[in-house]
């Protein structure tokens, strides 16, 4: 029996209707799916009913996928994939596997033989490097820094040391309650001529895209990020 | 005068029809402009035809990008923008700005006070990333790695060492005559538990993407990857 391809679907960043964010043939291979794996069901049955997917919700078969998915998990959620279905892999927001679970269950596929397709969908960490204006031939994602001192202001200062050294932009996210304190943090701990870039609420009516340099900021009114999905970009004058 | 903005715009990776990899709104804002900076203007000509611009290319401004644009660069080709017109940005393949030319004029909106909005399509990096099973969480791109030894290999043996350390995916591209050099150069110089993922001809129909450990690539035929376009991921295995 032929086997399935596991589909890798992005999902959108804000409350926008598809035909913002999502290819036509992109939501059209969406729709003619029947296996899903997700990071959440309740997010992804209202993905699925926002695409317009031709199925009653209750007629798909949804699975969870594990924070840490063993082997045996993978096996298991890709069955419908071994047996000749093809099956979208969706997170909550954004790409699958990418700052977000997913990738165990593709190195799965990888191990046995199962063809993985990305589809083309809405990145917050690429429309804030885009957008930024820094470096973009050379960058680095660290996910979540430390959440506190000193550790997180130790963090800090190597990636800004290291973004000088090798002139490369450092991207990274915090929980959105979180945002502020980060954002004091990195105006106490950047060198001055540290470039800073906010990106929130991307693809929102509220998007904003604010770079500017360490020393700039601190002359500035505090931006609200509060609840604010945003993703922190910076990249170090190697003048410093 | 009301200032326009600076509009972002991904370009297709392969020869696809618009449906298959740009968001249909986006699609009806590109159509919406008359200004463009390109990369390249011939392959812009092409695209924007394809694209289905309303207008006559004829009627259209299209502007090349200097390699390293000057300040002074910028705010020639910015000049549409500060009297009340959106231009869009865009690059050869893929999103303007990220692996590409861009930064520095988006860089020199921040500092003039020029909106930047970036739009959803393809990114070939974000493709492979997400379709490689490698470490999403922590990720680093490199851009193109020396063509020549030794400097190839002390950085390729730097890369996998470093992966090791902090469990971080390394991308890298090479010009595509040059792929399967380097293909062989990680062979070599790898360690046999680390895995290696050739993304080629991302979106197109002769799409593949395949990650196997270094040892069981020196066990399997070369693949052919002479002329297609491939993002290279390594991740090393941290009990190397």
């Amino acid at each position: 029996m032929n086997r399935g391809t596991l589909l890798l679907l992005p999902v959108s960043l804000s409350a926008a209707s598809w035909v913002e964010w999502l290819p036509a043939h992109v939501r059209d291979i969406a729709c003619s799916i029947n296996y899903f794996i997700v990071e959440n069901a309740k997010c992804a049955r209202a993905e699925i009913a926002r695409l317009g997917h031709p199925q009653p919700i209750r007629n798909l078969s949804l699975s969870e996928l594990p924070s840490a998915p063993t082997s045996a998990d993978c096996d298991r959620l890709l069955a419908p994939v071994f047996s000749g279905h093809d099956v979208a892999l969706m997170s909550d927001a954004g790409c699958p596997a990418v700052a977000d679970p997913g990738a165990l269950l593709v190195r799965r596929c990888h191990e046995t033989g199962i063809r993985v397709r990305p589809l083309i969908g809405p990145s917050s960490l690429m429309l804030g490097l885009m957008a930024s204006g820094l470096e973009g031939q050379r960058f680095s994602f660290h996910g979540y820094l430390p959440a506190r001192d000193p550790e997180r202001a130790i963090k800090i200062v190597a990636l800004d040391k290291e973004s000088a050294r090798v002139s490369q932009t450092q991207l990274f996210i915090e929980t959105p309650y979180r945002n502020q304190a980060l954002f004091k943090a990195l105006l106490d701990h950047c060198q001055p001529k540290t470039r800073l870039c906010l990106a929130s609420d991307l693809t929102a009516p509220t998007e904003s895209v604010m770079t500017h340099r360490i020393s700039e900021w601190r002359g500035m009114p505090t931006p609200q990020l509060d609840k604010r999905p945003t993703v922190f970009l910076m990249l170090a004058d190697s003048r410093n």
